[in-house]
């Protein structure tokens, strides 16, 4: 893990590019440390583009002595393109706007490989964080691509808790590893998000296997989660990362 | 509304009975007046019964800032017994037990004529305790059979937020009712109740016409909504009555 960059933000917070393996990423830290880790997922749109929403949540989660790290997802931002997954957009993006429905197919062509691709490069990257001395104790994964929340939360046995966004694609083998997934879940759903099917999102909150799972739903779009929303993440993380 | 006894608990809350036309009731205010004010809402049970929850409810508001009251609900507690409620009440348990599904007209004789008298003793509770010093600001409504939420909700302007439990039977012409409440909701599910159709309520969260609305749904059963479920509904009230 090789720092970059480092800026001191103006509420103290320590903001610090790094590269790992040829992988870009930004860890976050609070003036108080050692401090507990939370892992930020995100879309694959790209680091740079995710910048802005990214650093907000890291900001607020400092303020609740959280350390938050990030890593560019595999054909996002500046690493190689993916011309396989591109395509499964592609191909999402065709069927969306002639208003068919979404394959089986085209989802796993999409998210299956970003999953098998992108998991073990994050425990590759909480492998390096752990070993800073400034980040202690446990590890909460938030947001992003839900599958890969999935993933990790069966496979990681680090991440101890996790807030789930049920906004996006999940293939049915996602729904069988949501089974044995067993860690307290916070999941948050978008109750006329344009782009995700509510009810396939019930039916994963009902499959998880977790005896504390809790879902919040919000009225509006995808993009519309409420900033309380976001209050109430952060309280879900005290309760079982502190 | 006479007051027929008072004392104070040992954080500083004042605890006093009163009666309104006949209507047993309770008010806990705070140190800090005037409060806005929050109605706790409770199932058919009996204030009697009632009595601990909602004076662990009561403190916790308080704690918040809020003045809480409620009042004994038609056919419950010391109040007079209502035959045609108690033998829907017996046809709802036959049909519950024979595992038969709950038929539109035994949901209808259960909830209707409770809404229909309840309802208006709610609002009259409202003029008396608008009245005193001590509260003042706009009130919310919390809990209990969630059609008498609904109902006071489309019909009360002075009820300007409501935290909802999707535990309990709603007549068909409640859900229509539910279409022209406006005001932000905050809306509890226990995901496994055993006595509630989950589709149901997820039916009739959708068809609130509120602009806000959020659902938290929880694991476990009728009881066992968890103790964090009340901070953030807490929070919610701090948001809309502040």
């Amino acid at each position: 893990m090789h720092f970059t960059s480092e800026q001191r933000l103006d509420d103290g917070v320590l903001e610090r590019a790094f590269t790992l393996g040829g992988i870009p990423g930004i860890l976050w830290t609070p003036a108080s440390a050692p401090a507990p880790l939370i892992l930020l997922g995100h879309p694959p749109l790209g680091l740079r583009k995710m910048y802005p929403r990214l650093a907000a949540r890291a900001r607020h989660s400092a303020a609740e002595g959280f350390a938050t790290a990030t890593i560019e997802l595999p054909g996002s931002g500046d690493r190689p393109r993916w011309p396989a997954v591109e395509q499964a957009r592609a191909d999402l993006r065709r069927a969306m706007e002639a208003g068919e429905p979404v394959s089986d197919e085209i989802v796993d062509a999409l998210v299956l490989p970003l999953v098998d691709k992108a998991v073990p490069e994050w425990q590759a990257a909480l492998d390096a964080l752990l070993a800073l001395p400034e980040i202690g104790g446990p590890v909460g994964y938030s947001g992003g691509v839900i599958s890969i929340g999935i993933r990790l939360a069966v496979v990681e046995p680090r991440v101890s808790a996790a807030v789930l966004f049920a906004g996006s694609f999940v293939p049915r083998a996602l729904f069988e590893e949501a089974r044995q997934v067993t860690i307290p879940l916070h999941v948050l759903l978008q109750w006329d998000d344009e782009g995700n099917d509510r009810q396939a999102a019930l039916d994963l909150f009902d499959a998880f296997g977790s005896k504390e799972k809790s879902l919040h739903a919000h009225l509006g779009g995808h993009t519309g989660v409420p900033q309380f929303a976001g209050d109430a993440a952060a309280q879900f993380f005290t309760r079982h990362l502190k």
